[in-house]
C-alpha cells in the first residue's frame, strides 16, 4: 500500500505536490508563477506517481488541480529554451521530438490509469493542460475557466493532444477547436463535451468536488478498475463478441468475490458498502 | 408475415406481452412487481421474438415499454439466487457466465434488428434496462425517469452493457456514468446523449410516441432496413470506400425498386406513400 | 499560387461560382431555381476546384454557401431523369451507381481537404446538402435553416451520406435522423452536433462568418494543414503510439520552421503573426 512518504520520494522536484486523504490522492500542479505550465519535471513526476500506484488498489481516486487558481497553461517556455540550446549543440531536433513525445506518454499513462481520475479546472486550461483535462474520468470546471488549443495560431501543432481531443469531443468539435484556436469558457466546455459539470462559483466548485469524491469512494475498488479497463477496450477496435465473452467471465468473478458479496449484502441491508468510507 | 398468435407461441412465459398494430409491434416488459427486472425468460422471449420477425418486413417498428410505469430495473435477483444454487452444485461459476452473456447476446440481437426500435422510458432505467435503452433507434423518456449504472457500487461490473454505453454516449460520458454510478433524470439523459426526446408529463409522452410511430411508418419498409444496416456498417471498422461502393449499388437498386418508384411518385403528387398508413 | 482565373477555367458550368478574398476562397452553389440541388456538373466542378488547390497553401479557407438563401436541397431531379434514360438505353443501372458514387467521391475529397472548410447554412440543408454540411470544419447556420435526411421517406437511402452523418453526430443521433427522416431547424442542429454555431438573424450570421474567417486566417497556413491531417488520422484505426510518434516529429519540425518562429515571436511581441492578414 502506497504511503505519502514513498510517493513523495519519486517526485523530480516540487513542480507537483501530493496530498492524500484515505483512498484519494490529490496532485497539485505547483508552478503558479507560470500558470502551472507543464515542465519536463512535472511530466516525469506525474508518470512516476502513476507508475508507483498502478497496482495499489488502496488508491482509488486521483484528483488533479492547479495552485494559484489556474489549471495549466500548456508547455513551459523555459524548458523550450533549454531544449533549443541542446538541439543547437547537437545539430538535431531530436530534443524537441523527445520533449513532445514524453508529454504524450504521460497523457497515455494517465488515460489508462486504473484509478478514477478527476480534474478540477480553473483559470487557464490551454494546450497541454487542455490535453490533460481530456483524459479525465470526471472533469469539473469553474464557469470562468479559459479553455483553448492555441497551437495553430503559434505556427505549431497540438501534436500529442489531438488524438485525445478527438476521443473526448468527437471529430466534429475537435476540427473546429483545433483549426480556429478559439478560446471558450466552462459553459461552452460543457456544451462541447470537454467537461461534465460546471460550477458558477468557488463554493459550488468545492461542493461538486466533494460529491464527486464521495461517489468515487462508493464504487468498489476492484470492480471500478475492471470497469474502467472494459470501457477502454470498448472504444478500441476489439471485436464486440470477444469483449462480451471476457466481460461475462469478469462479471462472474466479481459476483463471487468478497467485493461482490459485500456489495450485495450492503444493498439488501440498505447500508453503505464497507469501502465507501475508506 | 408474422401474426400475433404465432409470435405469442415463442414466448417463454408472460414476462413479456406483445401487442400489434399494423406494422408496429409493441413489447411490454411485464414484471411490474419487480420493476420489470430482466429475467432469463424475458431475455429468451425477446430473442425469440426478434428471431421470428427478422425477415418479416411487414413488422417495421418495435416499441419497448414497461408495465407499471417502470422501464426495467436491471437484472433479476430471484434468477441470481437460482444461479447461485446451480453454480454451487456444479462447483463452477459457469452458470453466472452464461446468464450474463445471454443478456449481452440479446442486446446484440436487438441492436442489429432490421426494425426501427423505439424505447419508452419511465421510472427505473437501471443497469440492464439502461443497456437496452442504449441500443434503441429512438429513445423517448419521461423527465422523471431514473437512469443509472449502479453496478460498481454493488461490487460488480456493467459487463455486457459497457460497450453499448460507450457507443451510445461516447467514452467521455461513459467513464463518468459507470465509475460514479450516478443516478440522473430524463433531462440529464437528453444532455448526455442517452435519449433523443424528453416529455414533461404523461400526455406529452403519449404524443411523442404517436408522432414517432407516424414517422417510423412514413419510412419505406425496405429502404429503412437497408439504411439501418448501412449506419451500423459506418460505425464499424470497414473501409470507407468499400462501404460507399456498396452503398451506391444499394442506392441504384432502391431507386429502381417498387418502393423507390412509389416514393418518388408520392413526392411529386404531394401525397403520402402507400406504406405510410400500414 | 492559385488565381481566380485559372480556377474558373476548371468549372464545368456556372452551377458554382468562385470568389476569392486573400487566402479565402468562397464557393457559391449557384442553382437558386432548384434550391441549389446538387447536379453532376456541380459535383465535378467542386472536385476540380479542390484538386486544383490541394497543394496550394495560399488558399487556407474555403467557404460554401448557397445563392438564393438556400444551401442545398439534395440531388437534382433533372439529372435523375437523364440518368433514367441512359440506364434504360443501356439496360443496366450502372448510370445510377456512378452518379451516386461520384457524389460520395466529392464528399470524401472535401472532407480530407487541407483547407479549413466553412459552411454557411440557410434554407434547405437536405439529403446531399446535409451530407456536405457534415464534412465541414466549421458549420454556421441560420436558426431557420431546415435540416433533414428525407431519403427513407422516398423509398431510397442516404447512401453516400450515411457514413459522414455517423462520423458527425454519432450513431445514436444518426439512427434516429435517418430512420425517421425528421426535419429540424438550426437550434436542433446545434443540439444534435451537426453544426457549431447558430445565428438568430442575417446580421448575426454575417458577423459569425466574419469572426470565423478571421480565426481561420489567424491559424498558420502549414500548421493548420498538418493539424487537420492529424485529426483525421486520430479518428482512423491507426495505432495511437504510431500516431503520437509521428506527431512528435511534426511538432519538432513546426517549432523550427519559419512559421513556428514567427508564431512564437509574434506571441512574445504581442502582435498578430504575419499570416493573419493574408
Amino acid at each position: 500500500m502506497a504511503d505519502l512518504q514513498s510517493l513523495n520520494s519519486v517526485l523530480a522536484d516540487d513542480s507537483i505536490e501530493l496530498e492524500q486523504s484515505g483512498s484519494i490522492l490529490k496532485i497539485w500542479l505547483n508552478r503558479p508563477d507560470s500558470r502551472n505550465a507543464m515542465s519536463l519535471n512535472m511530466v516525469k513526476s506525474i508518470m512516476n506517481v502513476f507508475n508507483a500506484i498502478a497496482d495499489d488498489s488502496s488508491i482509488r481516486g486521483v484528483v488533479f488541480r492547479g495552485r494559484g487558481n489556474h489549471f495549466c497553461a500548456g508547455g513551459d517556455i523555459k524548458d523550450m529554451a533549454a531544449i533549443r540550446a541542446e538541439a543547437a549543440s547537437l545539430g538535431s531536433n531530436k530534443p524537441y521530438i523527445d520533449f513532445n513525445r514524453q508529454f504524450g506518454a504521460m497523457i497515455e499513462l494517465v488515460d489508462q490509469a486504473p484509478q478514477t481520475v478527476v480534474v478540477v479546472l480553473e483559470g487557464a486550461v490551454l494546450g497541454g493542460g487542455f490535453g490533460l483535462a481530456c483524459i479525465s474520468d470526471v472533469a469539473i470546471a469553474h464557469q470562468d475557466a479559459q479553455f483553448g488549443l492555441p497551437e495553430t495560431g503559434l505556427g505549431i501543432l497540438p501534436a500529442q493532444i489531438a488524438p485525445f481531443v478527438v476521443k473526448r469531443v468527437g471529430l466534429t468539435q475537435a476540427r473546429r477547436l483545433a483549426l480556429l484556436g478559439a478560446r471558450f469558457n466552462g459553459n461552452k466546455a460543457l456544451q462541447f463535451g470537454v467537461i461534465h459539470e460546471v460550477a458558477e462559483n468557488e463554493n459550488e466548485l468545492e461542493q461538486l468536488i466533494e460529491t464527486t469524491l464521495e461517489q468515487v469512494k462508493r464504487a468498489a475498488p476492484l470492480a471500478s478498475r475492471a470497469t474502467k479497463a472494459l470501457l477502454h477496450r470498448a472504444s478500441s477496435n476489439e471485436s464486440l463478441s470477444n469483449l462480451l465473452d471476457d466481460a461475462a467471465v469478469q462479471f462472474a468473478d466479481a459476483v463471487n468475490s468478497a467485493e461482490g458479496m459485500e456489495g450485495t449484502m450492503a444493498f439488501i441491508q440498505k447500508r453503505k458498502p464497507s469501502w465507501a468510507d475508506e
